[in-house]
């Protein structure tokens, strides 16, 4: 009888308290370590860049429609924390020469590897003092760079992307502030959509939350909707390409365990070794229910750098 | 007699200084005024990015070949006088958590829009007081960037892309530090390659000189090969998207016209409004004789701004 | 009769609309070009600057005590609209050695003639298209800095100063937003003070405006009470080293002249070739009473550039 | 007898390689810590900042003559590895208004606390994980400037100073590349020059080296004169402000122990929290004998700065 009581006031417990019966858990290095890509991999998911993979991609493109998916670059647009844009116009210099040759550049000041529609490398984020693939930051950060693990690296990538259309799923062009995708969620909307995933995919959720970008920069950034940490190691699992969203941090903001600062991030990154695509414009791609196209993206070669600012297209 | 005796001393005359005889001019206000693709037009080639001009070039992907174009950002590359990088990796942030998430990035300084493998947008170069379909600086110029003609308008661009092997033709890998290529140059090539330009090709021009980018910085900047105005001309007739190389200022370098400062910066971007493709890598495409390409690229979105570092690739 | 009636017209109409009464003009370059100082001159009010004044200063140093005028540099201090100041830490650097040393230092990006307590060169202002001393911008501006009338000829300044204490005079803390000094608040400012100017002095303004720089820096930046342009004239006529204010226009913010735009600048920078010193704290000067010191400060000796942030200080 | 010869081969050997006899050792945390100046201390030697200091260098100002000892700040001057200095002006803006109001300014890059003439702060140097007064970088460094130590506490030094001229002793211009300065060298330099040093002094050693600053950048940077460990330790014990020397790192580069990286930083800075101040231009004062006189310096308010480029002045 009394093993009967305890066994309900246990079950009863877990059912209240969702979290704590699900916490997410760091892996240990030894779970994580080396990566299935191999022991001195630096290249994680962007090894599903293959021939292949291109023509993967081409295959979808029929009409020849692009969609721009990318942020202009201005100085007012949202920052995470600390971030910054700026650019100065240059004084026009007249060169000499009968031909009145006048020059214009300017000079730009950023965090070139983290700000508007950003993809991140695996020099981005660590668990403690460990990197993707249990590489040591003590060992390969510089002032100047990463010298492993750095976007340069990364190269064009071009593959199949496949929406999944969350906002969708739930009836709203926008999900609530603080919104737990879950994999449940993930799932259903696939269906919904008649789409599957398949490995070295670019996996692009739908939130809705980048129409904010440019109308409510302070709620973008105060909160988000965005996956659980369940789904995405869910999306993990799929093999992709690369996770991507039309927010900044891709997992929901805060995570429901007020204990976890954006595992999500590591989950993707450092666990797993798979890029992560952020503050995407997504409206048009949803709102004209594309859900499979070629995704293609160019990261800059910043040598030994943590990521870049991107301006993907989407192409049909 | 004497007007027999005259004639042959003109005639003499004009082969003996051909800089003289066909001396560049600049044209009137006039004769580039107002673009052929409207008084009010801001995108020049970019107008040929169309449905259409992605298939085109998606059906030249067969293997899925990639060729990365591009080139690594870092402080000690090539730049033209004035021009700079720099990138320092801020101090690792700790965040508060359970998690032990750890944050890199870096803050980037830089001419974005003009280094490293560089795409020239319309706010680039003047003639006088007066760019690209006789838009006024003083109106639109500003120290945040230009009002019109700025880069964030020109988005992805991807086209069937033409490589001029001028060096092949000169059974050369590199050509002569001032080597004037001229019309007769990029007809006996394209003929020799069997390719014919189309309107709205990328047309790339392989000098060889890319091979100095990181062997020999000062002497890729000093002089270089390149086109002469004239086989500018002719290639702007050929209606391309894009004209690209893998020199610095496209042109020949000093013109030959000593009066001349890179005639052909103005001939592409102030009076065609052609964009220009810049210190590009294109040895492995020469290398494999590949001619016919799609050609990818992503300028950033930078507001107002003249042009963008690049990272383009060329896939078969 | 109907002269005598257009007489008394005129005069009512000049006393009731005091602005087109003395609307102040623009002088022409004739009326202030050459400069007092001669026709080559780039020093302006600087050329008070020799021994004389030095010990001038001197003199005033009884006590030894030291008060700070200048304002701690952070990215959140009040700006002019464009202007920025951000500090990065670079990472930790140890250097090889047994003795384990490790480095810091610290990247800044900023205005940095112009942000700060900041001391305006001549190379800061114009009217129309002419400098101090009719120099020309076109001759002499390059992309980095200012052929002639750069700050780095300025040197340190060391000279007696004198606070005239506005905000006291009129029995307040702090100004009303936008209070017009006049000539004759200056004159009964420094009868009450009982202290009189002396050529080479450094004449500084205590509105108490700036007891907004650290708790309300929109309502600093948006208007100010300071100088009307005969209050800043008058004090011309006195042949300062320099003007200061705990502001950071100088000159009332508007002027009463909605169609004038800072004139105070142009009569001290351009017309007179003196010297402007801005944003300064003043409370605990003001608080003490302190009228006369020695004013030290050391502009930067910036190549080329069109000022200094400064931390100067008053010594009795 | 076995005994007497082995005593005469240890003092043989002492005499013969006085590195390794006199080694320079660091010291331990118990050694150094807690300052003579108090357990909670940021100040150091900027303690000795007080208005008698400032009588003291007030006296010895008879004539006002000033002497310039900092440095024009430009692009192409001599940096430590990964600094730099970039300007880059604006371009004008024409304010609204009937008064023609044009404005200059410039955007500035820079190692502000590092480049051209400049004064050392205690966040700048560590033994190890420790900054003077045993101050923890991991408790109170941040991205953005160090909780403790940063330079905006220093404040305008005033004080007396006095040059060491140590070149002239030896009787050259410039001390020979690698010079090491002894003891000897600075109290015969003294004595020579009949001065002797006060606590509070401004200790200014004149190598000559600075000569170099504007004709041979590479040669200055590439080693230098400067003070031994014991003759830095000595200077420390007559309790100074600060260490001036017309090099870069004040200690003699490289040092004789070729296991240690500028142990003359650390023991300024570190061990015994007395400023440094670097990069001087000497040649006036030491060409004309100036021993004694006042310096003035005004480090930049940098919120948790390193330190901060200068521009100080001799007076006398």
């Amino acid at each position: 009888m009394i093993i009967f009581l305890i066994a309900i006031l246990i079950v009863t417990g877990a059912a209240l308290s969702p979290v704590h019966a699900q916490s997410w858990q760091l892996p240990t290095d030894a779970q994580r370590c080396p990566s299935k890509w191999g022991a001195a991999d630096e290249r994680g998911s962007g090894n599903h860049m293959k021939p292949e993979t291109v023509l993967r991609a081409v295959r979808l493109i029929r009409t020849g429609e692009v969609f721009e998916l990318g942020r202009v670059l201005r100085p007012d647009m949202p920052f995470s924390p600390g971030r910054k844009y700026f650019m100065e116009m240059k004084r026009t210099t007249m060169n000499a020469g009968r031909n009145r040759r006048g020059s214009n550049e300017e000079i730009v000041y950023t965090e070139l590897g983290q700000v508007g529609a950003q993809f991140d490398g695996f020099a981005h984020q660590t668990i403690g003092d460990s990197l993707y693939n249990c590489n040591n930051p003590a060992e390969i950060s510089t002032r100047t760079g990463f010298t492993k693990l750095g976007v340069q690296n990364v190269g064009t990538l071009m593959t199949r992307g496949v929406l999944i259309d969350v906002a969708a799923l739930r009836g709203v062009e926008m999900l609530p502030d603080t919104y737990p995708i879950t994999v449940d969620d993930l799932q259903r909307a696939l269906q919904r959509q008649k789409v599957t995933l398949q490995p070295g995919d670019a996996v692009i959720i739908n939130t809705g939350w980048g129409r904010l970008w440019d109308t409510d920069g302070a709620r973008y950034l105060k909160t988000n909707p965005g996956l659980t940490t369940a789904a995405a190691e869910w999306i993990a699992k799929q093999d992709p390409m690369l996770i991507g969203a039309d927010n900044g941090p891709v997992g929901v903001t805060p995570d429901p365990d007020p204990q976890l600062s954006n595992p999500v991030h590591q989950i993707a990154l450092v666990v797993n070794g798979i890029h992560l695509l952020e503050n995407l414009k997504l409206e048009e791609l949803a709102g004209k229910q594309v859900y499979e196209f070629a995704l293609i993206l160019q990261p800059l070669k910043i040598q030994g750098g943590t990521g870049s600012t991107v301006a993907p297209v989407a192409v049909r």
